[in-house]
């Protein structure tokens, strides 16, 4: 093992990667198998059904074999055509990021854009939607973890497929984490990964596809083949009949396998409240500490990731910088626009018990006092603590 | 752990995914870090440093987050720009492939293909040269692993760095397990990955890229960027100074840690000598079995796999099969043109050590009897034996 | 990790410690749990009761923390107080072992002894039993070890149960190896433990005692409390309600566990299956190599370890190092009066699978040759292929 | 994996077992290697030697294959002969245990006994010694977790020492936790192991013996062989050139293995400063939150375990209940005199840092509330933060 000089943090309560679940780190540890084996090829398959389990569809869920964002990027490749007008709904970095990608593939992208601690609301897309009758695409991300803000795609995917349009919901990191489904926002393409609230490791993309999005992509002529870029050369991998279009990461896929176990052992409801709880908690505990939410308004506040201002005269260097020193928690900064203003604490996988909202309060309200602000970490100890004890059990 | 009703494998011989060094597997179980964090971004570098080692660079070596397949399409999206016409080499499937992605890419390809059990000439590549001066990157594969066969890429290098044309060389199942590194073949961009001879688990590829690619990659107006398919995006992604452009795959990254350092601390020498041992032991022993080496000569069979022919009036499939349920070995089929005519015996990471050679021999032999075939499996072993105790110690 | 000079063995084909299951090793590195935490109280009771279903008895299981020679040291501690006379069944190495143990605390231990390369007879120990109607307590071992030898302990047994005389079977390397059980023996103590033929680490002792023992260490003044050597102090350690008497060994629970389903989930007979036939391939392919089996009658040569004479004019210790030398191999050596004259090949828990049969033949065949021996090897792999090649599937 | 209806806890803050650090459970998935192989007996001389040095002794350090009440056990058995008069030093369960097994094996046991939150005083032993020259041997507790009091074994040993006696110091839970090693205290026997302040599992002992001691041992009649309770067996187990008396705990000895570096690698100097930091700070803590402590001053507090007493009123039962229940974090409760009476907050290993302090603090002052009782649990994290931002770094 490398030797490094920096110490490990003790704490991590990032927005992701997350601590992964020791029976998942294990996991990744089970022997590298033969992707050709009847064995592998079995159990690749059980995976893909208990995936597609976990997300609630009938349809082996498609697993791509990198991170998240590749997952995105071949989905924008693959499903959106040069004939296609895209609408874009960009309420952060994420899904800013998103129109990048699907202004390189579509005909034309039109955007509602709103602050980045802001949701996009029903009425604007519906609007779009009545302005802009070519839209064929609709994209959205369900929490932008950037902002730590989430956008209301159960409402937004009604209005989208009564338009008649696709829906492309990016639900990386609320899938787990809450209730939510790729039927339950009417998703044609629902991306998301285990390296969030599934609490494993990231490396792997998880995506459902419903039929008409498979359609639309035979329908696509650009559509990517032979290559990472392409959903459609995995359409079938999970079958025993289907060769993989290249080698599965397959340490990943074990890493899959006992996050859902993981997941569905536990039970979704009982995981999503935990991960409610901490928000909650977390959110009274650094509001008690005086620090202000950075989304807008509360209801929008992901209950997986609480972004906080940046509070005057501090800078988010200096803050991560101290608490890690101190205390060795770690958390997450924003990133690219949000990246100085805001910082986030994580809620997501096995760090989604609320101990660890009292562990983020009393940690970042000990930083602020030692680079010499006045705070009441009791206060905000007591906030926190009645959320927990308020949920009894 | 999902529970499958084919029983595993009980020992792997296959041409990658390979059964993975313990230590490697363990090394997966490691804690999931923060990407953002000091801690992680320190070990990344470090590992960086330790592939170049490896590699006998000087620059830390490029880490792309996805198995070497992609690495490869990314090396010919980044690299190939409009107006390079691409010399492609081809003696298997790898090398014909490559020319597809190239082609992808180019302004034009020109290739030289061999039959599939042959090698690439010195020779033939001059002459190409020679004809077209315009060629300003030449392809090819070390070891066209569906063959088990080398290239002279050594060579073919020096002849192509004194052409001026860039070389792009996929040793993703030679390096490790031979005497193979980029300046031995004058490579501009040299591809491999830790889930071969290093004895590590598919799902990340190790590049090294000369300055003269860099430089050739910045001229390049169709390079990608913010994708996948850039190398650029994560040129300096080793530096604490400079963000990932996506999260990379932390737990992969954790084991090539520790399939470098159990390549470096057996000593890369006795690392290639017990693959060539293994290899030519058992290429002995398969012999005197009564079958016959798929490549043309030995002296192109590559160390780190044995390709046999399918026997005639037997099928690849029901060797394999045969094989499994008899013996609990498995070995690797061809892959597309050479499904079906040969198979393969990888002598990679844990398993290039002799006593899998006399595994393979008598496993096929008794396999080969299974079926109703008289073959001298004690010759075989008498042969492979022979020259595993002619190598002393 | 420790750096050795000296390489790790290859494969590993000794009668203990064995080569562990990955699934076991793995679960060795969960998380260590507080003893007296109601989870890891709930896991200990749930592990003793599957050992109990393992073993076949109602009761959960003893599980002793330390491995299974201090569970016989405990054992005969335990159950023989200083009025009881006990009958030792002395078949080799480990069975004389036991008398010495036995004579610390009986009244008197009269002994059957015969050579160590054959069993004890019923009809000696009947004889015994009519000649000495005071014997209490009679000792036996299923399969010594060191000796590689049965003893027909179902037979004893009814005849022990007949005399009104409590049983204590060491069935250490025998048990999940092979048929046999408490109540096949009449056993009142039955010892085993998860390094042998389970496939896990050495550490912890299994035992099952049947209410006669336990009341006969009730009325045993002498018997240990407050004492590794207690059985007693163990008793009802498995229950949420009881104390632990000391801090059990956790991670070998652990492991403990996995090891259990490890053999549960693939089926006992399965199992044994694949040890009987992997010992008949592996004496037969010895035999035709020219060797001596060490046991005197090859019904009496235990299905999970095949003991071989040392060839005249060779010593134990240059095959083996010779034999680690050339192929990595390792195999057990004889253990105190055997030491010396045999050689052992372990076959138990992952190794019991035929193929390590064919790796025993051919690399202690080439080891021969080596060594100056004129061997036939052909021969020996085409009758170890024989045997396994008409088991079917 | 056994699936248990009871949740595993989120946080360990127990006196031992404790949370061990990942790259310890880690290791405890190597490979199960072969005792006689020449590689083990190689690794594990390596590692009695790492041993060694983190004891600061010369000679290679004794392992006992079972946890330190038996190591204790087996001390008391091997040291103690029926020549021998005792004297046992008692200010808690640990130590007053101890004088049971020392009156089973001496002459004459006499003893001093404090309150069990009191420490024993050297000049109580000085006196003790000028009554009684006939002492032959003094047996002390350094750190009796039952209470979390350190006695002050530095003074005592050079009081015994001068008066030309053996001293036998039970370090288990203060060893690598703080500063003490064997010569610190004049230790002819010092008894620690790798399940407490090492982070590691239990299931191992580490004694350090000295020249005198082993010849006391030689001299002593009774000393066991043959037995789990014999030193003397051991005593050159290390060493290539003998065998191992029975088989090793090899997954403890891999685990150990780690532990030791972990110790090594990150400095005992800064190992033992995060403990007595972790420690103060949760001392000021809980105080503030109006608790008393358990021992009668606080310089004689473990750095690596807070006791405190139950508050009136309630019950420790119904506090570490409640406490598990709302926050997932479990303390340790007193043990057999000191049970019910107290609670014990571990500072061992991986939480031996400032951060879990807080958790202690925050979670155990919810809890109070959740019971009903008016605590000031901002106080009690200003306390405790107080202590750690003065720590500077």
């Amino acid at each position: 093992m490398t030797k490094i000089s920096v110490k490990e943090p003790v704490i991590t309560l990032t927005a992701g990667p997350v601590q992964a679940y020791p029976r998942i780190t294990r996991a990744m540890s089970r022997p590298v198998h033969y992707d050709f084996d009847v064995y592998f090829q079995a159990f690749y398959e059980e995976v893909a059904r208990k995936a597609a389990t976990a997300l609630r569809v009938e349809a082996p869920a498609l697993i791509l074999h990198a991170e998240p964002a590749v997952g995105l990027e071949a989905a924008a490749a693959s499903l959106i055509s040069p004939d296609d007008v895209v609408l874009n709904l960009a309420s952060g970095v994420y899904g800013k990021g998103f129109g990048y990608w699907a202004a390189r593939y579509a005909k034309e992208v039109v955007e509602i854009e709103v602050p980045y601690n802001d949701d996009i609301k029903p009425e604007q897309v519906a609007d779009m939607l009545r302005r802009r009758p070519d839209v064929a695409i609709v994209t959205a991300v369900h929490h932008d973890t950037p902002s730590g803000t989430l956008n209301p795609v159960e409402e937004i995917g009604r209005l989208v497929r009564d338009h008649g349009a696709l829906f492309l919901v990016d639900a990386v990191s609320s899938f787990a984490g809450m209730d939510i489904h790729p039927d339950d926002c009417c998703a044609d393409i629902f991306v998301t990964g285990p390296g969030k609230c599934l609490g494993g490791a990231p490396g792997l993309t998880l995506v459902t596809v419903s039929e008409r999005a498979w359609a639309h992509m035979e329908g696509n002529s650009a559509c990517p083949s032979a290559s990472i870029l392409s959903l459609t050369d995995w359409k079938n991998a999970w079958s025993k009949e289907a060769a993989f279009p290249f080698t599965p990461a397959i340490a990943e896929v074990n890493g899959l396998d006992a996050a859902l176990d993981a997941y569905l052992d536990e039970g979704p409801e009982t995981v999503w409240a935990r991960h409610d709880l901490t928000a909650r908690a977390c959110r009274a505990g650094v509001q008690a500490l005086g620090l202000t939410l950075w989304p807008v308004r509360e209801e929008i506040a992901a209950p997986t990731t609480t972004a906080i201002r940046v509070p005057e005269g501090l800078t988010d260097e200096e803050i991560v910088a101290a608490m890690r020193d101190s205390f060795g928690t770690i958390i997450s900064y924003g990133r690219a626009e949000t990246k100085g203003k805001l910082l986030r604490i994580g809620h997501m996988g096995p760090v989604a018990e609320p101990v660890y909202a009292l562990v983020a309060v009393t940690t970042l309200g000990g930083t602020l006092k030692r680079l010499g602000r006045k705070v009441d970490v009791g206060a905000a100890v007591d906030a926190a603590t009645a959320v927990i004890l308020a949920a009894g059990t």
